[in-house]
This record gives structure tokens, sequence and C-alpha cells, in this order.
């Protein structure tokens, strides 16, 4: 079975404790709406490939912890596309959770996947407390108030906006607990594996940013050039559009020289290559050649 | 220092943790909005006088499970409040976080509350890890999607309500667990003090679908009314108002006799007699006379 296959079972399975016939029907559909299909599923693969690179010797907490981290992305998107934020009518090429399911249901979808993200997590890594409390500690930061997705999207509310802090919290944050909780549930440090994620969580976003001004409906499933329309912060606002393409570049090699002495960076850096080539869509690499 | 107090304490230790300078100022602001100054603080007493009831050697654990309950309620108190469910303005006498903070503000305050109750809990109770896993299920599964919080208030969005649900979801799972938490915290077995806080659960419920009923704005701090105005449920749309008054009688008199057995039974018993009276207020003193 690949990574991936063993991702979607993992989030199958937990998703499944929300199925049963005591929940609220629509509630149920919502939440199922929100996790599949998914997308490329980035942070748990990221997750997965360090714990692999790490040489894990059992893949129960690695997989525990990336869909936690999987959970927790797909609530900040139902809550993202809210009337009251970017107010998006698709996601993943159809149509939002409130926008299929309603406002009230979106909310609680999103209050829904948080708690369940950390419920899943504390039941399988219970069964192993000490090396537990630092994986929870590392995923609840990197989606909390202070430094995670929460107080990202928060800078967005701000009359000044503090830009790298923004983008750190927004997605920087949760790539690197990617990469941490991966090492450590490996039975690594988390520490040495943090500059590895944000490095990649920059990149990932500069070509979002790419993407959302070029690429088509079709192509990218939502309405391109929301960022512009909602006036927020992008590095192709920021950089020009060369620019951003070089910085894309820049990030990438940094990203390939700060992994952690490990067995699979090798492995790693040739999965950087690849995935890169996959952040660039087919409009950008045209216009790059 | 009395119990209140040290669970004000509790409570301004851990959103403090909220207020550092790289936290979004507004974000920071709503946060403390949203759980100061408090309502009752029933959830977390409750908690408190469980766990005093049944001897805790040392109030730590009790403090903390107290502590990430009332935060959880004071979450979805914001995000009820939210214009897509109730469009409440006003909350404890002053404005809603959605009227002071804008809806975004409250969206992103309500998920942060849920990730700082978890976040928290586990910080403190990770040092006793054994007692952590259960304390942190009985927490997480009185909010979650599947018989907590989010699926009690989720009941209001099917074309069909299952009442007893609805009202075990919404109120008896977070009174439930604050029992449970709170013999748990202090090392006796959690699953007997269930009913106990099921039933008292379902008398506040009573009491404030009738002070929802009778009582002034100024004397509860929101528009009475709301609930028939938004066609919700209620014991006094059920059993009309003297039914409902009976029937609060009778749960109080139930909690009365399913306490389990602890050397502060007696003093329990007390507690449930003076806050009944408190429950109860003066209108409706007046005309049950």
């Amino acid at each position: 079975m690949n990574l991936l296959t063993r991702i979607e079972r993992e989030l199958e399975g937990i998703v499944a404790t929300t199925a049963t016939q005591q929940v609220p029907p629509l509630l149920a559909q919502a939440l199922q709406h929100a996790v599949f299909p998914g997308g490329a599923r980035v942070r748990p693969r990221l997750c997965m490939a360090v714990a692999l690179a790490c040489e894990a010797p059992d893949l129960t907490a690695p997989l525990a912890v990336a869909a936690s981290i999987e959970l927790l992305h797909c609530a900040s998107l139902v809550h993202d596309d809210l009337p009251c934020f970017d107010d998006a009518a698709l996601r993943r090429g159809r149509a939002s959770v409130h926008k299929a399911y309603g406002e009230r249901l979106a909310v609680l979808a999103g209050d829904g996947l948080i708690v369940l993200a950390f419920q899943s997590l504390a039941r399988v890594a219970a069964r192993d407390a000490a090396r537990f409390a630092e994986l929870f500690e590392i995923v609840a930061t990197a989606v909390n108030a202070v430094s995670g997705i929460v107080a990202g999207q928060a800078w967005e509310c701000e009359p000044q906006l503090d830009l790298s802090r923004y983008h750190q919290g927004k997605t920087g944050a949760l790539f690197a607990a990617a990469t941490m909780a991966g090492a450590r549930a490996a039975g690594r440090e988390a520490a040495p594996w943090r500059i590895f994620g944000e490095r990649l969580g920059e990149a990932f976003q500069v070509a979002d940013d790419l993407r959302d001004v070029l690429a088509s409906v079709v192509e990218l499933g939502k309405v391109p050039g929301r960022d512009a329309e909602l006036g927020r912060p992008s590095a192709v606002g920021e950089f020009g559009l060369d620019g951003a393409l070089a910085r894309l570049d820049v990030l990438i090699e940094q990203t390939q020289s700060v992994i952690p002495p490990c067995a699979g960076a090798g492995l790693l850096r040739k999965l950087i290559r690849t995935e890169s080539a996959r952040l660039l869509p087919k409009e950008l690499v045209r216009r790059a050649a």
C-alpha cells in the first residue's frame, strides 16, 4: 500500500467515527464533504516522508499525527471559505462546505474537525505518553491563536498586517509541524526539522500565490485571482511575477540544504524536486520557459 | 482563596498566553472578551466541587480540566452567537464577540479557544499521562461532532430534530464531563458520575428555558424569548410554564439521589440546593409562590 493510500485509510477510519447513527445526518455529510475527496494531502505526505526518512520503526504514530494535521488543515479550509472570510463557492473543484450545507453546518463542521483531530491524536498517541505530549504540543502550536493558523488568519483582520507572521501562521506553521512531528513520531528530535518545514511552507505559499494569479478555474478548482480581489498580500503582488518565480526557485534550493542528517535525506531531496514540478502548473512552466 | 477565584486565576493564566506581542492584537482582545468577565462559571465550579467531594489530594489536575471545560463552553457561546446561528447582539450583559469584533474574529476566537482548551489541558495533564488520556477523552467527547456540543448544535440544522440528543449534546454532555472529569482528576472512577452530571445539565437547561421566557434583558444580559423567536425547542414550549417548573423540581430531586458515594456527598447535595435557588430567577420564584 503506498503512502497516500495509507493516509486516506487513516483519515477514512477517523472520519468514520462521526458517521454513526447518533450523529446528525447533515453534520456527518458535511464532515465527509470537508475531508473527501482530498486535495494533494501535501502536509500528511510530508509528515510521513520525514518519518520514513528518519527510519520510523512503526508507522502508527506517524500516521496518527499526519492525519490529525490534515484534519486541522481541512478545518481551516472550511472556515476560510465562509462568507465572512473568502466567501468561496468552490473548493477542490466542487461546492465548498458552506455552499453545499449552509453556513451553520460549515461553522460546526470546522469546529468538529478541530476536536476530531485532537481527540483521535490523543487516542492513538496515548499509547506512548511521553512522546505524545510533545507531538500534541507541536500540532496544537501550529494551529493555535498565538503563532498557528488561527493567528495567521487573524492578521487579515488587523489594520496593520505583519506579513511575515501572516504567512508563517497561515502556512509555515503547519508545514513546520508536519516535518517536526514526522521526525518526533519516528523517535527523533523535532527542533532540527523546523526550518525545513518552514522553508517548504513558504515555497508552497509562493507557488500558491502564483497559481492563484495564473491558473484556470478548471485546473485549480477555485476561482483564480481571489487574493488580489480580496486585497490580500501575495508574493506576486510583492515581488511581481518574475520576482515571485525567482523567489520560488531560491526557496526550493534552500529547502534542499536544510534537511537535517538522516538516513533518507537523499530521498527527501528527490521528493522535493518532484513536488516542486507539481507546485508549478503548466501555464507557469510555459511562461518561465 | 475561594474556588471561583482559583478558577478565574487558572483561566487568566491560560488566556494570558494568547496576549503576547506576537498575537494579532484584535484577536487577543476578542479572546479576552470571550472569556472575561465570565458568567456563573457553573461547569468549572461543578467540576471542582466533585473533585473536592472526591477528596482530590491535589487541585492541579482538577483546575486544569475545569478551565478547559469552561474555555470550550466559552467557544461554543461565541460561535452560537454568530449571525448564522442566534445572531445575538448581547452576551453576559454586553456586546457579543461578533458585535464587538466582527464575524471573522468571532469565528477565529471560537476556533482559538477550542485549540487553547486542548493545548492547555495537554500541557498540565501530561505530568500524569495515564490519567490524562482518560481526562482528555472525557472532555473531547463532550464537545465533539458525535455526541458533544457540536453534534447538539447541529441538530438545529436538521429537518427532523432529535430532542433528547439535542439537549444531551448541547448541555448534558459538558455537564457530564464536568462531573466525570472532576472525579477522574481526583483519582476516582469517572463513569459513576455521568448520570449526576446529565441530570444537572437537564435541570440547568430547563431553568435556562424558563429564564429565557421570563427574565428581563437587564437581569439576564441577553434578549429574552429568543428560543421561541428562533423556533427552537424549549422545556416551556414542550411542557408549558407550570409543567416546566414541575419538571425542574423533579430533576433537582433526582440529582440529589444519584450522587455516587463519596466523602463530600452531603456538601454536594447542599450545593445543589443553593445553586437551584440561583437557577430560579426572582420573577419565577414570585410566580411560583
